[in-house]
């Protein structure tokens, strides 16, 4: 249950702010915070009431203006927690209230609280990084957010101006264009590689680094160099694509050289699936799987594991993980950077909700009570030694509540995996596929699949729609909402329409959202049924109907 | 039961558009919404899973990146919920679960929901505003945000920027000054009178007069006119007054005749109290007083209830009417404000925790439940006509829970009113009040009461600081602590330290976050012997000490 650590780095801060101040955007540096408390204040203050241990009278605290705890009307919160994804899996129970649980009690966690996040998540989280993607480097940090679409926000607010381009793959999450351009700056798509040779997936490391070459010649010359590369590295939002490490490292390689930001999103990791190999429904999670089992073995590493210069900033999420509805996710990067993200948080949402801090937290530390004090007693190396852990949760409980995580995390990427398969052996197995219509590039992580349409199966067809992919995928999407489905058009997430409009041409599916393997498979079959009407529709038909 | 209902006036939406779109921020004209859903589709989602009426085929959707409910660790919540502030009154219990409360239950809470804010939330505050605090036109709206904090940010992001000069109280919680200045506007400081006068309380408004009418040739000529007034209205922080109503029309009328918006940031006006007499514990409240005698007959009005324009920006937040926690509150404004904070919150935060919104709900449900429905069937005529209801929540339910809910906040302003009481009783039996070293203005709402220090009481000792305020009051604060008890100095909350350089002589206490009624009198009575020890001190005692 030990975990690789080499002696990280020291990045000293002087020369963090040395090397990431030019980042920052203008908007960041005219930031001031005007506050009239101390900060050390509000921590003091939780564990320390009413006493103060270097005077001789206790002090009555009457300065923030805080309810006291008696002035909130939730006295007690009962949880039943699934251990299992299916209701019929056992549960356990847990108690959120003035005393419980001891390190976070309902008087901490629905009072005023830390910006950064509550102390005893902060460690957990910060255990986490240090087991799952350890940085390099030894000054790191992490904050929390409300959620990663107010990570991104606070990121691209704090790093981009009208001056700043931004890389971005040429399909993706497209909110993110948002939160870019309202800032002023730039996005640059950049092609990827739909295939399913998994060591070449993802960012087209060669035109990537064509482009870079070439930046003053290019077809962005007239913008900025970029100075972050924002990518959802993988199970990639719209694609289901996975960049390898060998790709990873190359693209490191270039940040370094052209001394850009990586921003790796990633929503998606801890859900991830073996080699697909049809109709075998290879399936490797079970209940008993270790932590470092997992890790090891099934974890795609992230770009911040490559990081010896700070220059990767990660974002994760619980809404996939846990429910969407937390409004909780984490940033890790930097200290500098972290310092200028959470000088922003002060500002604008302050902490993230207390009470998902607190159903969030509680939920875990259940998790833990199944977990064998033996699994703990050989693992208490788990517990990064340069984490400091908060003065009333031991380091054999936060092992507990790791190995807890991970075991609803084993479940979730079993019942994802399965889910992959019986979706990819329905759709492979449909009349369509079997015909060319369309491809797959089977997803080894993540949420989504790709469904590439064959344009040429049919080039009558196509013909008639003059090449316009949009317009043809937006044909084909009627004829699969009468047939029973919806899919999201990869014309709709593309950064550039003109970059990407040639290829396009694919839908994206989600295996998350419903109700079970039986909606999958009969929602495989209507896409199947979809696509092959599609094709044998003619022109006739099209003009009448549309 | 009723309330007036005089009809109220249409602006219309162009109107608004075009009275209003040149208060927007640069910032804010450039935000563009990069989505790839069709928006509706969140809500439909929600009430009609796998299936379409307008459709033979129900249709499976795969388009949405969101976890089906069965992914949610969390089975249900019990809420064990007060119903008096102290821990020996009665209690209620709710539960949430996948079906519980029918209209919010986990598979809505916990999933990824409408930014605006839960619908029956959205409905539940409507209500509230209609009731209490009715704008006088009629489209107007709200929208949820995670804290007053979030809610200011949002709009001095989406209205101000280098160009933009807002007036600001003189004293003010300061931290909004940082989302003020971030943007690169301006505050200038308002003059406040401190006066037991309730009729004259709060901004000097002959002096906003004359600033407005003598702008151009003012100490501010330099700055563009005011477009934005901020200002906290009823139990002002920090110095607890409260504007009249009559001044409310005044300051609407300049703001009217000199083109300017009103912020109004009302996070206490349900905490309202009765003039103060000293011994007396005045106290009107009790737990049989009506939702209707408690605000027409205690709650100090919005000036959002003179608004005939449509500008007036109110906020409100529940970190001090339920918990600082939940991170929850809304903004009432017209709609083409309302729109425009919505696009933001759509880029930024989307809606605030699910979580909190939950548990929010489901426990003002339940202080609804001991409501006799005797009591609400008088009260249909409550639901306003033209608030459209979630299906699924009737106009009695809606009701009860709008008393219930008022039920609470009496019992809050009760045990507030009683805090007041017994605080000022204590305070000005003390020796350093009665010897004239101190002044106190009864606040009228709210958590705080300033303590203005009679600097002329010693002059030797003023003169020693050489009329240095903010030192002075540096020096008072150290034996205050030493007497055991810390507040804030008023030199730490104002806008410009020149401007209020001879008046910031006051400590800012609150009455909220001590544990009960002993502690706040042991606390006066230390206020007490500090001041008179303070003014007791010689020269050379400070000169060693500090």
């Amino acid at each position: 249950m030990s975990y690789p650590t080499p002696s990280p780095i020291v990045i000293s801060e002087e020369k963090l702010q040395s090397q990431y101040s030019h980042f920052l955007s203008k908007r960041c540096k005219n930031r001031k915070l005007y506050s009239f408390w101390d900060p050390a204040d509000l921590s003091a203050k939780r564990n320390d009431r009413a006493s103060n241990s270097d005077k001789s009278v206790p002090v009555i605290e009457l300065t923030g203006g805080m309810p006291n705890e008696i002035f909130f009307p939730i006295r007690s919160i009962e949880l039943n927690i699934n251990r299992g994804i299916h209701t019929t899996s056992p549960f356990i129970n847990a108690r959120i209230d003035n005393k419980l649980p001891r390190e976070l009690p309902i008087p901490i966690s629905f009072q005023y609280s830390q910006t950064q996040g509550l102390a005893p998540i902060l460690d957990f989280l910060k255990l986490i990084v240090a087991n799952c993607n350890n940085p390099p480097y030894q000054n790191w940090d992490l904050l929390l957010a409300n959620g990663s679409s107010d990570s991104m926000f606070k990121l691209f607010d704090t790093l981009t101006d009208e001056t700043t381009t931004v890389l971005v793959e040429e399909f993706t999450f497209s909110p993110v264009l948002s939160n870019i351009t309202a800032t002023g700056a730039s996005c640059v798509p950049l092609q990827l590689n739909f295939t399913s040779n998994p060591s070449n997936q993802g960012i087209n490391v060669t035109y990537l680094q064509h482009l870079l070459e070439n930046w003053q010649s290019g077809p962005y010359k007239h913008l900025n160099r970029p100075s972050i590369l924002y990518t959802i590295s993988t199970g990639q939002n719209p694609t289901g694509l996975t960049i390898s490490m060998e790709n990873r490292a190359r693209i490191y390689k270039l940040a370094q050289k052209y001394n850009f930001l990586i921003v790796e999103d990633d929503p998606y990791s801890y859900m991830s699936y073996p080699t697909y190999v049809k109709g075998k429904n290879i399936n490797p999670y079970h209940s008993r799987m270790s932590t470092q089992e997992f890790i090891q073995s099934h974890l795609v590493k992230s770009f911040i594991t490559l990081d010896t210069d700070g220059r990767v900033i990660r974002l994760e999420t619980f809404s996939k993980l846990f429910a969407p509805g937390l409004r909780l996710s984490f940033i890790v990067a930097n200290n500098f950077i972290i310092k200028q993200l959470f000088d922003y948080s002060e500002i604008t949402t302050k902490a993230p909700s207390g009470a998902s801090q607190a159903l969030f937290y509680s939920t875990v530390k259940a998790m833990s009570e199944h977990i064998p004090n033996n699994y703990c007693s050989t693992s208490t190396s788990l517990a990064h030694p340069n984490i400091p852990l908060p003065s009333d949760l031991s380091h054999g409980e936060l092992n507990k509540m790791y190995n807890g995580w991970f075991q609803w995390l084993v479940r979730l990427a079993q019942e994802y995996t399965s889910r992959r398969n019986v979706t990819l052996d329905t759709l492979t197995n449909t009349t369509a596929y079997k015909l060319g219509m369309f491809y797959i590039t089977p997803p080894s992580a993540g949420m989504f699949i790709s469904i590439k349409i064959n344009s040429s199966y049919n080039n009558k067809l196509i013909d008639e729609f003059n090449n316009d992919i949009p317009t043809l995928l937006s044909h084909l999407n009627k004829i699969l909402i009468q047939n029973g489905v919806k899919l999201v058009l990869g014309s709709n997430m593309c950064v550039s329409k003109e970059f990407s409009k040639n290829h396009c041409d694919f839908l994206r599916m989600t295996i998350a959202y419903s109700k079970d393997e039986n909606e999958l498979i009969e929602a495989s079959k209507r896409i199947g049924y979809g696509i092959e009407q599609f094709f044998n529709t003619s022109r006739n038909i099209s003009n009448k109907e549309f």
